[in-house]
């Protein structure tokens, strides 16, 4: 069974590729809930919309959020009436808010109201919320401190990022489809798919026990970065390791999970990094890891999975000695 | 000033008549919010959007709830995900619920959210909730209690009312506009609407002190009956008449709020009734009362308020006798 942490459009794309090539039972995709937020009402988790809309086939390429096909009629009528406009919604979109919204406030847990979304969409996996209870990202910026949408979504990345904070984490414990799979025998692997380290992913390890048990765990954990030749593919990575004093590279993103993982697969274009990444104590697995075809993904999770089996190989070879 | 008290299509059609007559300054006009419920996360003031909606010339006449020439992407959307579809909402008509979530979540008061909702649908007058605080209209019915959408629209008013209670309203105090008009030296007159007198203007008359102003006020207070020829223009008033045992008729409206009420308006067809009621200690006034046309929405209110003075008058050399 692999365990696969996301965040949102990249993460999305290989959870599409595991999911392509793995039955539901041997995988849980654990999702960075510390975007949500609420607006007018409504109880919003965009990472993991981004995830099951990837997921569904539903998703809108052009943006990286919401869904094809939108219409905006509501939304709309919102601005004509002096409502936020920075925060767009279409129609169908809206749906899947008010309806975590009613079953949240109908008791369910955030788990429970994501896998009632899945099912709705259709899929046969099944996503859960990294945690169900409430962390809020937030991020300290030369303009003070922003909540997570404000600063990503109003401000557009644009003030410079000095520092996150993820409330609420510490007191945070992780969802239960979380904790049965950190927990969980037949766990044969966790891979960090290519989301934001400091965004989307840190608040996953932030969460109350996470870390240490990531830790304690004898299974491989591999990262596929996020970075290709020093450029994030989509979002602002790239921008906020300048900001905060590091140069954007497969290097720094194993320098960040250095203490939990086993592995990192870096594009092609990297590949001179692979030298210094090893000095770290990561394994280095080179491919194309730009994801623009439903084939890309799959190949990208099975060369992922691959190197995962051989580096499991040789962590319980060592376990038994 | 005219102090109108209204709830919904019945309320409005007359609501719209007095605002073709009186410049805004003289007219106070004070709505049902019993009815109003969390769906979805959402804020809903279905009283207070139909009378906004009719004020703007922007309500769908055939529903007689929500907006003419609505599209349904959202809440259609919602029933594929399996959501609750017994309460439908257009998507323009749900952007007022979202801007009205969000203004009272940044901390608006009801009144705030509701004037400016009226100010973005371009009202020169503005309609004030009957309360800030939470009243919420319960009716226990033959299969038990029932909050108020749920009976009225979910179960179509179907299950027999046996009686009506307003949660929160003993504790609940009239809104700002609504006290300031019970208070106003220059008030002229209350005119209460053709609304449902159980469901729609019980509930005004039950916050916290407002029976005890009414009756102690100086100037008259008319009724414009909702009963035609023992029969409810719109919705359940007769059918409710009867489960609570008496006669649908404008007699009973009057001996309804006999102990508040100085005159009554009826329609021609019950001409017969005027002796009686007069008897309960009313004046009576006899003119067509059905509302079909934005003429007749200025007559009825044009000789709703003449028959105001003449009380006025009356009431005034009685009081300074």
């Amino acid at each position: 069974m692999i365990l696969a942490l996301a965040g949102g459009v990249g993460g999305a794309k290989l959870v599409c590729g595991l999911a392509g090539l793995l039955p539901a039972e041997e995988l849980t995709v654990v999702v960075n809930t510390g975007d949500d937020f609420g607006h007018c009402g409504l109880h919003i988790s965009p990472d993991i919309d981004t995830v099951m809309y990837t997921l569904a086939d539903r998703n809108n390429p052009q943006t990286g959020w919401g869904l094809a096909g939108e219409t905006w009629n509501a939304f709309g009528a919102l601005e004509r009436l002096g409502g936020p406009a920075w925060f767009q919604l279409g129609d169908q979109d809206l749906a899947t808010h008010l309806q975590r919204t009613q079953l949240l406030a109908a008791g369910a847990t955030l788990s429970e109201a994501t896998q009632a979304l899945c099912l709705a969409f259709g899929l046969s996996h099944f996503i859960a919320p990294m945690s169900d209870q409430t962390v809020r990202t937030i991020v300290h910026t030369s303009e003070g401190a922003l909540e997570f949408q404000h600063y990503f979504v109003r401000r557009r990345c644009e003030p410079e990022l000095r520092r996150v904070e993820f409330c609420g984490a510490e007191s945070a414990g992780p969802s239960p489809a979380f904790l049965a799979a950190l927990c969980a025998p037949v766990l044969d692997a966790v891979v960090i798919c290519p989301s934001n380290p400091y965004l989307s992913i840190a608040p996953i390890l932030g969460l109350s026990g996470v870390r240490e048990k990531i830790k304690a765990l004898a299974v491989p954990l591999v990262v596929v970065s996020p970075i290709i030749g020093g450029q994030a593919v989509k979002g602002p990575t790239a921008k906020i390791m300048r900001e905060l004093g590091c140069e954007p590279s497969s290097l720094e993103v194993a320098r960040f999970y250095s203490d939990i993982a086993d592995g990192i697969v870096i594009d092609e274009c990297d590949q001179t990094l692979a030298h210094d990444i090893e000095a770290l104590g990561l394994a280095v697995h080179v491919v194309p890891t730009l994801m623009r075809s439903r084939n890309d993904q799959l190949q990208l999770a099975q060369s992922t999975l691959n190197f995962a089996s051989t580096l499991r190989q040789g962590s319980s070879s060592s376990a038994s000695q």
